[in-house]
């Protein structure tokens, strides 16, 4: 059978024409209609770096979830979420959370650090060899950084962690990439890096650019410990009078609750020992042209929290992995662009403010299905099932 | 300061002038022009269940690839695949990928299981309490069973498994769901179960509706091992010349950096063992309406392989955790529908098939990004590198 | 050079002659005097099946900590433990959270269920015969129950788990062993079990007889979950003017360290969310003729706590993998005979009470050790460090 | 009921007598004759710092087994190894493994890096103070070494690692800790170095000498990854031929068999992605005087291997966390110290020795099991199941 190639123009490729054809293609493969697929307000010309292959786009629907007051170092006053999801009740759920934080004064919000890395990792005869290049490694740091942040305008190498199997050696090469979330960016710097070593370690070791210890768009323990994008915290202190009146719940029950649901997150080995953070996560994420894979990353937290002598609840949450940009990636394109200015968060000097706003819409999603869990509990106390048969 | 409130229109929110009204207020507040959010083909009167507080669309470019020809059990012949994204050369990676595999014949593919999870956990007043509860469930399955099952057309109760820690019984009520991902179907039939428990039991124990042992939206080691969503192999040979000839490198060496790249894995504490699933599997969900939150659980992956005698490779990967649906959420929205419409996979009967052609994306992209980064090596070796400054 | 051969006498290895022999050509190659080695009260010939090349004993200094009140189901009234050690201040430690719960009025013990594992993998061509085996293994559990049950007076098969990765299907035995440990009993009667399946499975499949899903002797997150050994819960109530005289510390505060706690332990990775319960095990392992090996497995703990309206402190642990006996194994060698007879514990019917000891000597320690940890606080509070500095 | 109390002599409580007065005592309360755990020829007065309550020894039988060709920094030359189990087979195993390595020409081991561990958190208001302080500390780390190592002549300070929660910040304190496993020495240099900080830092900030970041004692994800205690690699070639007629298995087969059980390993959640290395060093931490309860971290290992072209196989094993010392704790009491002697081991300058030794046996360990559970397969295939039945 001879294979079926979808038309492409070597010439220009991202134009309303090729899309055209190759929408044609495939409805002459498959049968499918794609003319809501082909309604788009967008040019394609500006989709080289962010696709191949064109035909159109997804429309996903966006609603907007607000104000949330943030009281950050980068992220200031109140702020109007959009999230692009297709899961209803979301918007909403986020929009109580964010209610019940705006009411209480804000969240404040923090960048801890940012790192990106590459984890290429050295191949030995032995053991000895593989520790002897590590501390070779350490000695030459300035000239593999030198070499490295030659690559890029943004990356910085900030430091080379070492870790040893048998006769490999894994280097994490940690950078921080400013706006950009910086994937791309270090692979370079790190494959020159890499070369240089190669040309200068006597004896021209063999390497590969990764050993699996980045670990790129997937969940990992190391992310989690030592970072991967941002480490961000939202936390705020929420009364217990506006969280029975919000949430419906005491917060001496939610705080005993959390103790069940922690121990549960434990033993399920979780990545976040709270409720979850990836819906409004990936709802952002759509929305503002982030790399929805970075979810796999992204979604692992760390909640904290303390209930108070007067009632009152402590609540943080710590995003270990946020992988976010403002410049690069799809961030440009135009409806993501709009998003990001929804919350003046487009271009150079915003990433850390998206950052913020990204820990801050966690926190409204994490207080509010808490809530919504418990409540359950309540519901089920107060006979009132047939609401839920829905 | 006064509270400044997003319009909402009690009656009928979901009309075109309640979203541009909407987009009115968002630019009042936030300076944002939102004309290409408005720039949408959908009927806003269809989203009442997927969105609240609608304003527009994000507009996701989406790419084709194929053809992926898959010998599965379900789904069966050539795929033209949607893909949306904004990140650069995933479009063309994932093809590459499917050109080797098809070009070898295609893949095989196999859903093992499905199970889709609520988890409430009951609470005693100690351990030997919470251990007899657990026996009057596992003594009265039948009649849980009947009451979680009456509130669904389409889930069934698989069975119920218990963990205990302390003076809690978690419950971790295994359903299958037919062509939904089920999230809120076995939400609701849990309730209704634990309300017949608590008013059947005794004690008339006390529970929260999930005790975090489900886990939902966020990756865990109980998801993995005990599958959420479907449980899917995608395996195929691939001969060890048109890997030379596509990926450009020797299946040998693909094998001995394999060993590499697993203790990498290991050792970092990954979600897969191999490269990462999420790029592609992100691109589809977004592209077919699925939850693009369940990435999170999603993205986990064992990838297992062995060089055959002759050189070639067997190369399989299991999704333990996919999470999607044919039916409800996104997947009847315009262009969702369109892009499901292309794999013929819209719709009931169609879950199956659309968890193979997702573990045969995966599969592919697994090889095209593990031929990338062992390319990478050849690259150093071969002075190659300003190829890839770009 | 010629290979040095340490002395065995083929006919009777297991007597005080031949030991002696190994003992001087080991001082002859080594130079090192073993006399103290020497010393000792047991006999060699009920050495067979403990050891090979016998030539003396370790003597580990057994210290004695009591009384320890425990209410459980089978250990009932005041117990003194025996905990072979070298690490000064374990037993006063261990002995002072004793005190605080038997002043307390004793733990509660209860032991949740009982698994030992085996867990061959069997190998197929691809992933579908695999899922259709392992449905002709559930179809035909009845008759690998027989086969298994048949070469062991104790054992019992209580079902299979199964998981599929690829073309592999893991089974994973879990059988009740009595009072035995039992890893060998569960090896022989799942290698009958294995040869029965491969003899009546129509593909006559080819399995190796752990697939590493057992896991035997190493600490993993399936034994947690899914219990190895023994799942044990010792729990108590204890009151906060007591914890203030015993612990010198407050329970109220006790409480808000430990949300600090918790969240490291699972930022960390922890095989226990509280302090850790090694030391109190394995001390307890060496005097009682355990297999110290185990104390990979039997250190994951969950500790549950909840501060009470009245500031008293309720406290859990649940060891989820236990791995103990009180018949076989190293159980009647003559000092650690003794041992048992000191906690009513050597043979028959005490397994159940042995792990309920087990489990209440790690809450006493969880508690000392957690009272000495804040104390640390508090000490630097008062500027007494001197006394630290011994 | 009276609480009845061991007997203790507050003058001097290390003696016969007083050993004498507990048993009997013990004897009273408990009806155990104790006569074997009085059979002992240690000294008592020199249990101080060892043990309290000294009430006799558990007598636990050494085997030996070797020689062991080592061919490492430290260690080099055949070594007989003193391996303290009640576990039949245990010996033997071993000592096939390290008939395999010797006849190869010897086990290379190499100790990449040693670090131990004490890890406080300080407790802020929100997380930017943390985030101030965590900058001081690294502004005032040659203060804080310079206090750290005031307090003990032989740990030394090599850095803090530091980790962000919400409102905390903890430091993990590395110290090398020369020939001691050194746990106490750097609580203490820890504690003096927190003390200081707080004089020093303006807010005199509250913490807790463990925010359970160590982890001691305890299996944990960050000790694997960051190293506790030593860090030490054992590896070899061993021939095809050999292993064939030691192990009685294929290389090739050996590994085709390990792709299966590392993926089994990585479902599991395992410690260790081979067999388990806890045997074998649980023995030896019993017969060389080093505490038992670290088994809970030593066990932790990687496994890594390769396939040669000639079949001949590369195997290398990863001790991540290693916690040994040949100075204090047990080492110094009379059978332990002889087995140290049997090892060249005792005293100053040994421990790197120690350890290489360690890690060569864990290989042996591993290579020995690894035939056998592979030669199961063998056995089922030919039908020798009657010999296991013993």
């Amino acid at each position: 059978m001879p294979r079926r190639t979808i038309p492409r123009d070597k010439a220009d490729d991202y134009t309303n024409e090729n899309a055209a054809r190759r929408r044609d293609f495939i409805r002459e493969q498959t049968g499918a209609d794609l003319s809501h697929v082909a309604s788009y307000s967008l040019d394609p010309a500006i989709l080289q770096g962010n696709i191949e292959n064109f035909v159109g786009v997804a429309q996903v629907p966006i609603g907007v979830a607000g104000p949330l007051r943030i009281n950050g170092e980068h992220a200031r006053g109140d702020f109007f979420i959009p999230l692009a999801t297709t899961e209803g009740t979301l918007v909403a759920s986020y929009n109580r959370g964010m209610r019940l934080l705006t009411e209480c004064g804000g969240v404040k919000t923090t960048v801890i650090e940012q790192f990106m890395q590459r984890a290429p990792v050295f191949i030995f005869d032995d053991a000895e060899r593989a520790r002897a290049f590590g501390q070779w490694v350490e000695a030459h740091f300035a000239s593999i950084q030198q070499v490295a942040e030659a690559t890029t305008r943004f990356g910085k190498l900030v430091n080379i962690h070492q870790f040893s199997i048998g006769p490999l050696r894994h280097l994490r090469f940690n950078y921080t990439t400013g706006d950009a979330s910086g994937q791309n960016m270090v692979g370079r710097a790190t494959l020159a890096a890499c070369e240089w070593i190669k040309n200068n370690y006597p004896e021209a070791p063999r390497y590969v650019l990764s050993g699996n210890m980045d670990t790129d768009k997937k969940y990992s323990r190391i992310n989690v410990l030592l970072t991967r994008g941002r480490r961000v915290v939202a936390e705020a202190v929420v009364g217990k009078e506006i969280v029975k009146e919000i949430l419906g719940v005491d917060t001496k029950e939610l705080f005993e609750v959390r103790q069940i649901s922690t121990t549960g997150a434990f033993l399920a080995g979780s990545a976040n020992n709270g409720s979850h953070a990836s819906n409004g996560l990936a709802a952002m994420f759509i929305a503002t042209g982030q790399d929805a894979a970075d979810i796999s990353e992204s979604q692992a937290a760390i909640t904290y929290s303390q209930l108070l002598e007067n009632g009152d609840y402590y609540w943080s949450i710590t995003l270990t992995s946020l992988i976010v940009g403002t410049r690069g990636g799809g961030t440009g394109l135009v409806t993501q662009k709009e998003c990001l200015d929804m919350l003046g968060c487009y271009g150079p000097g915003k990433a850390d403010k998206f950052a913020e706003i990204c820990a801050a819409v966690a926190l409204a999603g994490e207080m509010s299905l808490s809530g919504a869990v418990l409540h359950g509990d309540w519901v089920s106390s107060h006979d009132r099932l047939g609401r839920h048969h829905g």
